[in-house]
């Protein structure tokens, strides 16, 4: 008879083949799939997530696990690490009632395909009516894991993407970011006015340059594409398993500069995912940390490093060879000036750095509030037009461009929005930790060497996965938890100096 | 509680979902896949192999089984043909000590890594030690199922590609081939030499413009891209599911007309699995009737339609426009005489259809003897130099282009030979009896009008999906069961005249 930790692993490793299937499915529903083939995609991918939701919520699983646990002295540490990780999916998989599991999983699909249409149409009725169900049974779901985890309802849901997470460490952080910032703003603003304003680039750029350029910057960062593909999709994401890793992007014909940074951003989520011990491949502890630190690889590659004077001195002349880019318009300091515009907008994904915590701090707000029943459905437009207003100082001028821009909340995520700025937050601190650690790695980026920074990251990030969390992993990098010290040093050298 | 039927198809649609899943995988897997994602995909495929074999061997399938034919007389024609259909993939799955299943699995993955390596080598020894573990376990598989399905040993592997067929019937075609064709092919080399040899066409041919007439001639012959794909692969197959066919091709710089001839060839398996009934997909009697006739579909298309006079009018000119041929290696007449070259030759694969059936004669012969027990591995080489120069008349100068060319032998498929050719026999027999049935077939061909040739496999073949037996669709089809008649026409019509 197998010991009872060796039978997790084993039945982990199942678990982890099954999600590796729904990851290249899903990769494939939108990188690849005629539309016709969608009826037959979702009923292949409910079956999967069925068996995967049986096989989780199995009883014999928290026996073993309790039985594992009382001999957890014999462990190794990340064997250990392993059990708490397991222990935590068993806790969010069976935390919930599966009627209350499959009536939100139904009532956000409906609810994500009246969005889809009702962002175009503007239409806020259609939405709320749809969503309100939504809300309502993830308010149930919270409840339920807040009494099953005993803690607050949000940080139970956060657990989901950030485990650990808290919103008392949150609201810390925002709070001081939220007095930095708008001054900080201003600041910028000021300065960038006495600046010569960015030429824009001259297109066209045909899709097979870009995705030259794209691809050549990736080889340079280290992907490696035995391990991995480039491909597109509407919205670009990264998916596929460590072993096999698939990023996309979109590409513009009349503006290179959003489908190259995409690629740039995915490539820091890849190199995660690809930088994950082997050793622990298929088991929970051998997963990434969580979306802070996820988030935090794809900002420190896209922001903190491709946006940089060194990272631009290496890139410029390539971009220009394979554009055929010439004039003033191509110099180094025009491309640094677009790389680096700070203004106040209404969208998110498209929002610059400084600007960009300003969209998640209105939305954890906001999104705390509809939890605790303090927000209604109906008041959202109003809260988030307020919102918008004394954040960043803009009008909003229609519900497509206000509350109804991002699928995070029609498809029932409350607890995502936060771990874009923690992770912006992780990546500044990470970034200047490499730096400090080896003085090879900011002159390695101007040369196109990325290897320095690379080894920095496999060893104090990617290779650690889940073995700590994330306070403790920052902890052990930066000598520091989360903070947003590094953040602010950075963007006060990159736009006041 | 449901009804035994009906708790059969809901069964058998999961099954059905977990086989679309790993139809995409395997598709991935040739086609996309980079190569480090090899062992994660085979972690992922295993396990739903494993799933599939447990959800098909469950006891209760049995009972829900018997239950449901005790009450067949309440069902509709179709629904009792899925209940055949059902037991037969039960009995298939049953019949097999689960060992066995694995170490014949095992085995034959082995021989496949090992006969990979010894074919570039011509190293029979080798591809021989690892061969031999595959056909003794081979032979066992056999024995069982004859002794489940009370039926000879190579009927019992036939039927899992080719329901119902019967070495007696293949023996009985086959002699009648081995017959007419070494006559015929003298005479058709004899008027072949009489004739002008055809030009080569002059190259290079970029792999777009292949694909761009590829994509032209697939949507002209009526393939609906919004329910499928075409792609690279090593080598070129039809996957996905019949809501998104997925067919792949293999380009050549140098010559269009193996990778053109290759998606015509695909595109007749596409329209097979696209044209099956959405009413009964997902369910066994919902899929494609076996073997012969999913090969008669890819050969009526290639062979019967594409080489032909009346293909070749439309499309000789839609080719000179694409790849901007010009003279008179652009001729119809001389496009013609390229695409019906006969030539004796060593390869299966690069065979024309006058001299392919030699080429599975010969390796019927042999698997029958191997299963037998009448033919030694150390004795194949041997036999398969006899055979080759008594059947085709051509030496044999090594075993890469002998007896090691082909994969089915290596992963242990027997039984799956013979399909080809009473494919090509099949095909002949519908397309004789499609250009009978409507007169507007053959002048819609020549002038890129494929509807009508559609609508009629669509009634005839593709829309009964697995209803009837091969014989029976035939029978109701053409008024005939499955014979050499058409065939041999067909070749004196093209060859002789």
């Amino acid at each position: 008879m197998m010991k009872p930790y060796a039978a997790l692993e084993q039945r982990f490793r199942r678990l982890s083949a099954l999600n590796g299937a729904l990851a290249v499915l899903g990769w494939d529903q939108s990188a690849m799939m005629p539309e016709g083939g969608a009826a037959a995609r979702a009923e292949q991918m409910a079956t999967l997530s069925v068996i995967h939701h049986e096989w989780l919520t199995d009883p014999a699983l928290g026996d073993l696990i309790a039985n594992a646990e009382a001999k957890a002295a014999t462990l190794t540490d990340w064997q250990r690490a392993n059990l708490r990780e397991i222990a935590r999916h068993w806790r969010h998989a069976t935390a919930l009632n599966p009627k209350l599991v499959e009536a939100r999983s139904k009532a956000a699909n409906a609810c994500e395909m009246v969005w889809r249409k009702a962002k175009p149409a503007n239409d806020f009725k259609a939405f709320a009516k749809a969503f309100a169900p939504v809300l309502a049974l993830t308010r149930e779901v919270a409840a339920a894991k807040a009494a099953a985890f005993g803690c607050q309802p949000y940080d139970a849901l956060l657990d989901e993407y950030e485990p650990g997470g808290s919103a008392a460490r949150i609201d810390a952080l925002f709070a001081d970011l939220g007095k930095f910032l708008p001054g900080f703003i201003d600041k910028a603003l000021a300065r960038q006015a006495r600046q010569p304003a960015p030429l824009p680039l001259p297109g066209p750029f045909p899709v097979e340059q870009q995705r030259q350029a794209g691809l050549a910057l990736m080889k340079a960062l280290g992907f490696d594409f035995r391990h991995g593909r480039l491909d597109v999709s509407a919205h670009p994401f990264t998916g596929g398993v460590p072993q096999d890793v698939r990023i996309t992007t979109r590409y513009s014909e009349s503006d290179f500069t959003k489908a190259l940074m995409g690629v740039l951003h995915e490539t820091g989520h890849a190199l995660y995912e690809l930088g994950l011990p082997r050793r622990w491949a298929g088991q929970p502890v051998g997963e990434a940390r969580g979306m802070v630190l996820h988030e935090s690889q794809s900002l420190l590659v896209e922001m903190q490093v491709c946006r940089g004077e060194e990272f631009l001195t290496y890139a410029t002349p390539l971009l220009r060879r394979i554009f055929g880019g010439k004039g003033a318009a191509w110099e180094l300091g025009n491309l640094r000036r677009l790389y680096t515009r700070v203004q106040p907008s209404l969208i998110r994904v498209d929002a610059d750095e400084a600007t960009y915590p300003a969209h998640v701090i209105l939305r954890y707000r906001l999104e705390q509030a509809m939890l605790a029943g303090d927000l209604a459905v109906n008041d959202l437009p109003d809260a988030w037009g307020d919102g918008m207003q004394s954040l960043l100082g803009v009008a909003v001028p229609d519900h497509a461009q206000g509350c109804l821009q991002d699928i995070h909340w029609p498809v029932g995520s409350i607890g995502y929005f936060p771990t874009y700025t923690l992770g912006a937050l992780a990546a500044a601190q990470l970034f200047a930790a490499a730096r400090a650690a080896d003085a090879a790695i900011a002159p390695g980026i101007a040369k196109g060497d990325f290897k320095p920074l690379l080894r920095w990251l496999r060893q104090n990030v990617h290779g650690q996965a889940s073995l700590l969390s994330t306070d403790d992993l920052l902890r052990q990098a930066t000598g520091k938890p989360l903070g947003t010290a590094a953040f602010k040093a950075h963007l006060k050298a990159r736009y006041l100096n």
